[in-house]
């Protein structure tokens, strides 16, 4: 049996806080020292992509505390009881599966009386054929023309890490033949959101994919209905243009509204759902489900190494553990994730969603308010563009914010241009290698204007390009590092209770239930 | 004569640290005196907008402590100094001049020769008139074919900002008959990023805004490099269809290779220069110059607010004030952008760079280092998204993070539909008002899971509708914000010397002069 213990508790973290800036890192990088340690401190993961650490703060003495603390938490046991099916999710009393649509690393898992495996399986292989019967021209519109595009019309886990992984292979597709269908996104509540879709889109031509685990979510029924409005508008039948995801609960799962209906259920949560159906169908859709399934194969060979009990061989353990560090014994509030990749523009808001919101917060997972900080605040841009932006602050601030860099060697779409003896893609790479080294030892001017202190942490994952099964295993990498975050704090990381009181206020300003400030600032704001 | 002076030495200073804690935010948003509070503690900004501090931790005590500390530091005298011309910009020896694109508050400035309102007039005029003749047919391409695309290439202030006006307007230019061109951007050293822009456009249709101040940037020199390729392969002569903004001194001034070139200088930096050629070129472009004066004019409006020494009327100053409280006495580490309008998805993205770049410094604007922080972490994605994202960490993450919302009573698309008796945008507002009173006041709940300590600040600005005037307002009051508190820091918010290590070492790896860790890097990435 697993013990859920406060990071605070353990003997370990005593130990840790004791290498408070143990590491200076002008030092360990420097002459070729410097060098061999950048060729030791690397784990490979999946896809043929490494993750580096060498800029990162640590030394023996940290690694060694790092596997201590691992051990006393039972990070692995922790894991594999949740791949097993233990109720991980104490708060909701739910299971937390999602590692399972891509792969089985335990046992059979059963719940509601079905193999959740084989259910997941069966859902993608109903998208796989719907996805082919659409690309076939099997099913079209009224007219019998094709679709032509796809509109994921879902909020928060429904829209971020579909809407990235989509801006991620947009390009790879279209450079490797397996581009079918564009694919648009909306969101927002805000009418300008939809509105700014429809306008751009061919609606006739357009094929919508409604995302609601509960078929309650506000936002998104609302969206369907200002959808639907638009398709009857253009004289079309909406559910000749519409397929659900959603719980076989929902009171959408059986709606004759929609042409057909892919599953999903309550033991994955939507910032975890990429890989179920709900990222499934707009990515099966736009490239294919042979795309999707490479995807899928990433993410489940970074889930298995993920379950490797030796630290300095599990790439999300280490860089959880890392973080933990960084977080609670260095102090630093924040982290900024740094893809050099434009085709990861979003992904880090989708990271900036995983992590906040599945540890940011204060509690432990027994209810009881916890003594040490928990999750960061995860920010970032792509560089080079953040280059010319925030990295200032980054460089020179008062704050040191750790940093996580992501690079390939190769870009997507085939095209590049060779200026002053380099390529486009080389000046990349070389900013980033420059960025690790300037962030991480700086450099004395007699102007202290144009100092850099140095001692800014970074660790990069390099790939050799952004493939889909790359994508997937960067997915689960990050995933699996929010798992083990948890873990350590003690934490639920998968519910989201903090989002609630927001929705209650809301609907009882509609209702003008209010009274007070909440009254005046609805007032204010014509409600 | 105005005395620069470090915060931690003024007196006024002192007398805030001892408020810390000071207000609780339960208690005073409570009742009817909450209500009287959220009317009585709002600014009046430019085009009929206002600045909302109710839910800041702010009461009569601690604006007080405010008022002297802004006396004590002489802002307004500071601001006077900046638009009468002295040379703010120490560490470059520059003037800081770009509320001068927008409107004159105080003296005459001569610079270089020449009159520098009538300078930055003239050049307006030469794009507005090289607009109208794009949009009346007398600029076409080779064929006779009137241009359809405006395409920007530019990095950092000359990307952000132009972007995030572009798509800030987009919506309401369709819907107000002004939409003239779609606008692309091309910023990213990425290959991917050039190529993803040129294949979905008809570059046969295009005209391309290079946008460098100095002529170097390298990664603009090399998208427009990859630009003209793909014009010469797609038949095109590159001088037809490129356009330049930059200044008088740069290579690119006198070269035949563009149609025009439009001047800015070097008073205005990249960050503070989306009111000159470089955001007036693609703006003017896009949706004609009279919409581009529009939005300087709701600008200039704020910046006039900016100069009134009675705090309690000075929005941009206020709002400064109570930052530097929050970041200096109340210790929070980061703030988050929230826009509730889906047109300015990107525009917490353009204060993340003209706050983090402006003022993330350690050394005050002598060069000695300063023993307070400066400048926070900004970060923030369009509201209701962010509130099925991070706000969970917002709500209940260990750490506070004060927030800055902005709402509009009404959209820009003149599409909505009513659900459940209420509208989109309705849904919209009346979330926005419910997260103030969620963040500021919490709900106690038996479950600690469920439970919200509240005690969480912001502010709002509220608009009738994001018009061109609004836009220019909120810009203005943001540029403004920061310069304010780059005065109470003693920084000198007007130079980046953070970002120029990162490209020595660039370009030292792609000449292969490295050795030890660096080189060990560089090969990592095939360099």
């Amino acid at each position: 049996m697993v013990q859920w213990n406060n990071l605070d508790t353990v003997k370990a973290y005593e130990k840790l806080q004791s290498l408070k800036d143990h590491v200076c890192l002008q030092r360990v990088l420097s002459g070729e020292d410097g060098a061999e340690r950048v060729k030791k401190y690397v784990v490979p993961m999946a896809a043929g992509m490494t993750y580096h650490y060498a800029a990162k703060q640590v030394d023996e003495d940290v690694l060694e505390a790092l596997k201590a603390l691992a051990a006393e938490m039972q990070l692995t046991e922790k894991y594999e009881a949740l791949y097993n099916g233990e109720v991980i999710n104490t708060g909701e009393k739910r299971l937390v599966l999602h590692q399972l649509t891509r792969g089985q690393l335990g046992r059979d898992v059963v719940a509601d009386g079905v193999n959740k495996r084989a259910f997941y399986v069966a859902q993608q292989e109903k998208v796989a054929d719907f996805a082919r019967r659409v690309h076939s021209g099997a099913i079209t519109n009224a007219k019998g023309e094709t679709f032509t595009t796809v509109v994921q019309i879902g909020i928060g886990g429904s829209d971020l890490g579909p809407r990235a992984m989509y801006l991620a292979l947009e390009n790879w597709a279209r450079q490797n033949g397996t581009f079918h269908m564009e694919a648009r996104f909306i969101s927002n509540v805000d009418p300008d959101d939809a509105a700014s879709v429809l306008k751009s889109i061919d609606v006739s031509r357009a094929l919508f994919v409604l995302v609601s685990k509960s078929g309650t979510t506000l936002e998104t029924l609302t969206n369907e209905s200002f959808v639907k409005d638009a398709l009857k508008n253009a004289g079309l039948d909406p559910a000749k243009h519409m397929v659900a995801v959603t719980s076989e609960t929902s009171p959408l799962a059986k709606s004759s509204d929609y042409l057909a209906a892919f599953f999903m259920d309550d033991y994955i949560g939507g910032r975890y759902s990429s890989t179920s159906c709900v990222g499934g169908a707009v990515l099966s859709l736009a490239f294919g489900p042979d795309v999707f399934a490479r995807f899928l194969a990433g993410a489940a060979e970074e889930d298995r190494l993920a379950a490797n009990p030796d630290l300095l061989k599990n790439p999300a353990m280490l860089d959880a553990l890392i973080g933990v560090y960084e977080r609670n014994v260095q102090g630093y509030p924040a982290t900024a994730v740094l893809p050099y990749s434009q085709a990861l523009s979003r992904f880090p808001a989708h990271l900036q969603q995983l992590d906040m919101e599945s540890n940011g917060k204060s509690v432990n997972r027994f209810g009881e308010k916890v003594n040490y900080v928990t999750g960061p605040v995860i920010f970032g841009e792509p560089g080079t563009n953040g280059q010319h932006s925030f990295y200032q602050l980054l460089h020179q601030g008062t704050d040191i914010v750790p940093l996580q860099f992501v690079g390939f060697r190769k870009n997507q779409a085939g095209m590049d241009v060779d200026i002053q003896g380099s390529t486009s893609q080389q000046k990349l790479c070389a900013n980033v290698a420059a960025q690790i080294m300037a962030f991480a030892c700086g450099k004395e001017d007699e102007n202290p204007n144009k100092s850099f202190a140095g001692g800014r942490p970074s660790s990069i994952i390099v790939g050799e390009q952004l493939t889909p099964e790359a994508l997937g295993a960067l997915l689960a990498h990050f995933e699996n590092k929010v798992m083990f975050q948890g873990f350590v704090w003690n934490l639920n990381s998968f519910d989201q209770e903090g989002v609630q009181l927001g929705k209650v206020l809301a609907k009882r300003v509609l209702a003008h239930e209010t009274d007070g400030a909440l009254r005046a600032f609805s007032e204010l704001l014509a409600i």
